[in-house]
């Protein structure tokens, strides 16, 4: 058996996300770890010399539940049947292994199966975007826009595949020929919900479907709240279009959060009980996000469009520009009453407008850029 | 003449927030500061001791165009209009001068000219409220959620009496019997918009209605700007409900950010141009509004309703109280695995949780409060 095949059968016996058969896998390989599950499987004496007594106890536990699951065999099914789906399976080392699911650490998960493209090309440059089931059409409208234009900037959309936010933010990914990956909480051989199949299967064609378990797994609640980690994993950025205050979106801004990832949110009407869980999320620092450009500014580092110098101006500066007219330049001299500041307090206020280009002088005239 | 009197005559000669008659009439007093105004009328000799070149050219240059303007008698014109209004003026010092506008520095108010009740003790608990002319039918029913809220937990409303969110403002915590302050740009013997001076009246009759330039001044362009300042030194807290890019409201909220004060915004759909200036400001370091108690959270320094603790939640708080179950209990070992993390970290998560309220422990199981 090698590393491929153990974390075949590894993803088999384990609930996403465990820490335990993570740290164990990590620190043995996947070969040996799971080697310890088979001898437990028999009740072999299986030593864990090492280890404190804590987590003695609780390595002990999780090969109980492991071995419970074991079967020498059952990793084989598990491959043959991604095959029959024209699926893969990749695992860390690979090449089209995404690096972002490092930044889990023990909660790696053991493999991804794949159908479709592989992951990691395709996620080089991608963006997270979640929602409510329960969209509104304000939410897919402006799912459909800012994922048109993230396609347009040729980054990957990353979502979930379900109803509402998700299914728009794939739809208008493909729509726009860019890139999109789903991540499913079930096996690849079921897509969830079963309404959004054609979707999916559009998704594997185009881009790609993930999921940390083998075919044959249900999608239950914690696997899809596990699930939300690998979507905040996979993009560089996570955005929530539309959310409810316990919408599962919130629990994917929770992991981006943990993981160091920047996380904006939609605003919306806050009459629609759909956006509450994006304001609370703007009341708790995420970036206010209202275009695609928003978003690649977000996922790029540099400012979008008109707003560009606008963080850096201060308050002396926007009361100058402010007063500066549109068309007929004024001299400095013309701007310290309307503006109730001093003359030196203005030109320092013109000179900052004029290095980032809201205002243009003009023989020793001033007017706004 | 006295310093009222004074400080009357200074309101008609200069525009408002001229920083080199604040700082002759705060050095001088306003008597002595206006008797160099007389004798550079009359052509007297005028000396300024002890100021620099620069300084001196600027006073000069102010005297000069001050003198235009001086007439012996026009503030008792002034005086004479304004009683026949049933208003008053009230200069610092008195116990009606809001002290809020102190923080203006030089840039402060000559005197107020009152219409109404006195300014000090309405303003002690005052949120400034402002926002387009051009106002959607959503941005008006917010703001008049907002300013029955205020009005009920006993806050005035400050704004500037204008179309759109402005009299929206006024007309909500009339409605609630609150307070309410107009802040005008002219001289309160012309109510303006003139469409709005029957509400006008009502804020006068009610609340107060107030302006820093005598009976009978214009509304111009920058006195508006300028206006905006007051409207922000006003207030202890500024919201803006809905704003374009260009909006007066925007420097209304810039000069709340120069005095310090908190700003807050209120959302949209980011597809209505009536909130992009209320998203920028977002983006831009303002606090989310969606409710009163937002902005009385904003205003008392108290957490608003269900936001409580939540803002010191971490990552890992909120994948616990994710996981949590609403009815049946469940022990912390029954935590680590949907939550991906260890023992120890539930139950640090858990303690975290229960001090916060959000979960219960009931004979060793925990669920959500």
């Amino acid at each position: 058996m090698n590393d491929l095949e153990a974390r075949i059968a590894w993803s088999g016996l384990v609930e996403p996300g465990d820490p335990v058969a993570g740290a164990l896998v990590e620190s043995l390989g996947p070969v040996d770890a799971l080697d310890l599950v088979a001898r437990t499987a028999r009740a072999d004496a299986v030593l864990l010399p090492g280890l404190t007594t804590v987590a003695h106890g609780r390595v002990r536990r999780g090969l109980e539940g492991w071995a419970q699951r074991w079967g020498a065999d059952t990793w084989r099914r598990h491959r043959d049947w991604i095959e029959a789906l024209s699926g893969r399976v990749v695992v860390p080392g690979d090449p089209g292994w995404p690096a972002g699911l490092d930044d889990l650490g023990l909660a790696r998960p053991m493999c991804l199966w794949v159908r479709g493209a592989d992951p990691a090309p395709l996620l080089a440059r991608a963006v997270s975007v979640v929602g409510s089931r329960a969209a509104t059409s304000y939410g897919e409208h402006v799912t459909a826009e800012l994922c048109a234009g993230l396609a347009d900037a040729d980054a990957c959309v990353v979502s979930g595949g379900a109803f509402g936010i998700d299914a728009m933010a794939h739809r208008a990914a493909l729509t726009a020929d860019g890139g999109t990956v789903a991540v499913l909480a079930g096996g690849l051989d079921r897509p969830y919900p079963a309404a959004n199949a054609r979707l999916l299967s559009a998704v594997a064609e185009k881009g790609a479907l993930l999921a940390e378990v083998p075919p044959g797994t249900a999608p239950t609640r914690h696997r899809f709240l596990l699930r939300n980690r690998l979507i905040a994993a996979l993009g560089q950025v996570t955005v929530v279009v539309e959310a409810a205050r316990r919408s599962g979106a919130l629990s994917t801004a929770g992991h981006a959060t943990a993981l160091m990832r920047p996380v904006g949110a939609v605003p919306g009407p806050v009459t629609s009980a759909a956006s509450s869980g994006c304001h609370h999320l703007l009341r708790d620092g995420a970036v206010c996000l209202t275009s695609a450009a928003d978003v690649l500014e977000l996922l790029d580092g540099t400012p979008a469009d008109s707003g560009i110098a606008e963080p850096l101006l201060g308050a002396r500066e926007r009361i100058v520009l402010d007063a500066l007219p549109v068309r007929q330049g004024t001299a400095p001299e013309g701007l310290t009453r309307p503006c109730g500041l001093a003359l030196p307090e203005v030109l320092a206020a013109l000179g900052t407008l004029e290095l980032s280009g809201r205002a243009v002088r003009s023989a020793g005239r001033w007017r706004r850029a």
